[in-house]
């Protein structure tokens, strides 16, 4: 209390002192940006992309609220709950901004009863990370989440979760990647016959979630130093998690004396060649990784988890290529609709979640290299006079232009020189201009004028529509 | 502080009683909703048709922060400015939830000095009110934003925002329908000449805001009684609010002795005079209603205020309709981007918002009556196979047809029931199965079935996709 006391007093003083001019700071909140509409034109590819993926899979789609009741959201995220954003208690519920898609999706099975559902889901989800914004990473982004909820047999919706990350990373066309594939069942059967204590699994967890941005020494040290691990234990797990490959690392872990014994561990080997064979049949095993350092943060998984890496280009000659990024990652977790079910029905899930953001970047930064000129209007034509005192004509003309579906548009000017009226059409890249002039008008044509040949022809006003609808339907 | 001390020590008494086993409630937060499969495929055509509009009259989208830093919202929405919601202080800046798109879109506008766009932004907005979810009230909602900024001359793109709300509303055949306009200009006037202090402008005009909830007298004794007007006054503004018309009375209050003195009120209604002429050009005045007692509650409108509700279909015996209640409006604001310059310079600009709750909910109850089958997925076939053991078949074959950019399911059974893989086509509505079988696989074809009249044909397996799009092609 004194120390809440003392805060208070510090803030009366503060609120005192701010007597003087208050400067204003005109940006947007930390870690989170606008979108030009250029950069819009980019997302908007991006998110075609993904959608059309989605929907070829037969997915729904659903909409949840921005923010969920605070104990919606506690108790899902592990170490990682310290970065939920909360609102302000201004009376009612205590609300807090949703952390992923993943979590509001339990919530809404477990609320309506749904057993079964294919769905997408894109929104933006909050994090108070660390923003390292250039490197695509920010406190608002865009998660675009597939998701299969059902009792299903094993594998076909895990194996259709990873050809979806592998269509969308391959029809984005971002360059080489890997997805690295494990599973929670062999990450603690490894635990347990290294001689992790129970109590620690989670802990070690996100320690080795660390293993793709820190070196093994450090995280051994975080291991031995920080989380009382015994040194043997931790090299014991240094020796698994250097493992990663396919079919083959499989059918060793399969014999491994220690490991096939733990019989979580075993199914979740016997799993993930199941996964494997199906992964062949889709024709996408050479881009899977079975790699024993694959841990992901979050507390809810209970499967198979997974991680798309996208691989730098420029070191091809290095023998492994460097990853440069995680853009996609998903897993099963089978608990999650349970813990929000009055009586702990269990609705098995297995999903995936494609990060927009860091893509986003990647796409942004080609687009400014390769110069190439993104429109961000789809206007067909630009309605425009020659002459002075020819605004009600240009209106008359535009309005039965918009009545019969043309996109068109018109300078906000009363008597607008031709020369800005096409200069307008060059800076937006509307290809058309329909120039209404007095001799037009008593000869009932338009003028149609091709921006890009400077071609003019005139056209009967009742056939303009279907002029320019030939002239700018896509090839 | 004694009182902030009380209420921590009861805090933490109410923390200490709470021992007992915790309730969970699983619910959205008070005032939101989910979006159902069904719901989002409403919600869907009419974003579509709200798009499409906004493109037609050439717009670029943006987007925004869903918060920003909260002094970018202070002193922007009068009296409505509790409604405002607050993040937590969790150290770094304050933050505030979007009210609505206008003050973040003039804040990006004075960010990137921009001084003449056209663009349009659908996001959600928070607003902490009584929900009414029934009549299409949230807490969370959609606003769907077109907006004009530049200098132009006077009343072009005014019109055009009216002629935007009068498409739109039009393309979703929701009944008949009034826009009612005013300025803000012609309020004030109105206001000076019957004797109300220049300091009691904004109080009045919330009151007049009112009048399309509450009868006259009650608006009058809240003028009276709470704010403190003469009788006179009131009686005399009284008068003034019951008029509504067109031309005709536009024209009548030029003549008005008093009105026509006031050099703001005169220009309010030349520019008035000025849109009704475009709103003929564009044959939309028959809808629009010129009326006094539109006030709109924002502090941010400068000239031109609208807003368009729908008219009751049942009460047509009426003389007057009975509106049930607004779906889309705007105005103009030439003050708000200079409220963010540094150095105040301002960008003229008008707007208009579409209300997509309401008309969502009507479409809602629409589909409900009609008993009208909305499919949810686009899934063009179904991969299904008539005996046991061949999903590794289905596999193959989905596989191909994904690549092939087919939309195409398949159940995740190993051996499911022909009978149940039909059933899924019937509750879904996917058109079309492809059948594997033993037979088929040894002659290189696939049973084709449409699920409508239940015809079969063979298919040879390289054919199968092109024979698939044929039979999906929309006609």
């Amino acid at each position: 209390i004194a120390k809440e006391v003392a805060k208070l007093l510090e803030m009366k003083a503060q609120l005192g002192g701010d007597e003087g001019k208050h400067k204003f700071v005109l940006k947007t909140p930390k870690g989170t940006r606008d979108y030009s509409p250029k950069q819009m034109a980019i997302r908007e590819r991006v998110f075609n992309a993904i959608i059309t993926c989605f929907k070829r899979h037969g997915a729904e789609v659903i909409d949840t609220p921005v923010f969920e009741l605070k104990e919606t959201l506690t108790g899902k995220y592990g170490e990682d709950s310290k970065l939920i954003y909360d609102l302000k208690d201004q009376g009612g519920e205590l609300l807090s901004l949703r952390y992923d898609l993943t979590v509001p999706f339990a919530r809404y099975l477990a609320m309506n009863k749904i057993t079964n559902i294919k769905r997408y889901h894109i929104a933006k989800v909050y994090r108070r990370d660390n923003p390292a914004m250039t490197r695509g990473r920010y406190r608002e982004f865009y998660q675009c989440d597939f998701d299969i909820a059902g009792q299903f047999d094993p594998m076909i919706p895990d194996a259709e979760c990873l050809k979806i990350v592998h269509e969308i990373l391959s029809d984005l066309q971002l360059g080489d990647f890997l997805i690295k594939v494990n599973d929670r069942r062999i990450l603690d059967g490894m635990f347990a016959v290294c001689g992790v204590p129970d109590s620690k699994f989670r802990t070690i967890c996100s320690s080795v979630d660390k293993l793709d941005k820190m070196p093994w020494e450090e995280v051994r040290s975080e291991m031995v130093g920080e989380k009382g691990l015994s040194p043997e234990a931790a090299d014991h797990i240094g020796e698994y998690v250097q493992l990663h490959g396919g079919l083959d690392l499989i059918e060793r872990l399969l014999q491994d004396p220690k490991l096939s014994q733990h019989k979580l561990a075993k199914e979740g080997l016997g799993d993930m060649k199941l996964l494997f064979e199906y992964l062949t049949l889709f024709g996408i095993a050479g881009k899977i990784s079975f790699d024993l350092s694959l841990a992901r943060g979050l507390d809810y998984y209970t499967g198979v988890i997974f991680e798309a890496v996208l691989l730098q280009q420029e070191n091809d000659h290095v023998e492994e290529s460097v990853s440069v990024g995680s853009v996609a990652g998903g897993g099963r977790y089978d608990g999650l609709v349970g813990m929000f079910d009055p009586k702990g029905r269990k609705v098995p899930c297995v999903g995936v979640s494609i990060g927009i953001e860091r893509i986003f970047s990647i796409l942004e930064q080609r687009v400014e290299a390769s110069e190439e000129k993104i429109r961000t209007t789809e206007t067909q034509v630009l309605v425009a006079s020659a002459q002075k005192k020819l605004l009600e004509e240009r209106l008359k003309l535009i309005s039965e232009l918009w009545d019969a579906g043309i996109k068109a548009e018109v300078l906000y000017k009363k008597n607008p020189k031709l020369l800005n009226q096409l200069q307008y059409c060059e800076d937006t890249g509307i290809p058309l201009v329909a120039i209404v002039g007095e001799q037009e008008l008593k000869d009932g044509v338009v003028k149609l004028r091709v921006v890009a040949t400077r071609e003019e022809v005139n056209v009967r006003r009742e056939s303009l529509v279907e002029e320019i609808r030939m002239r700018t339907s896509r090839p």
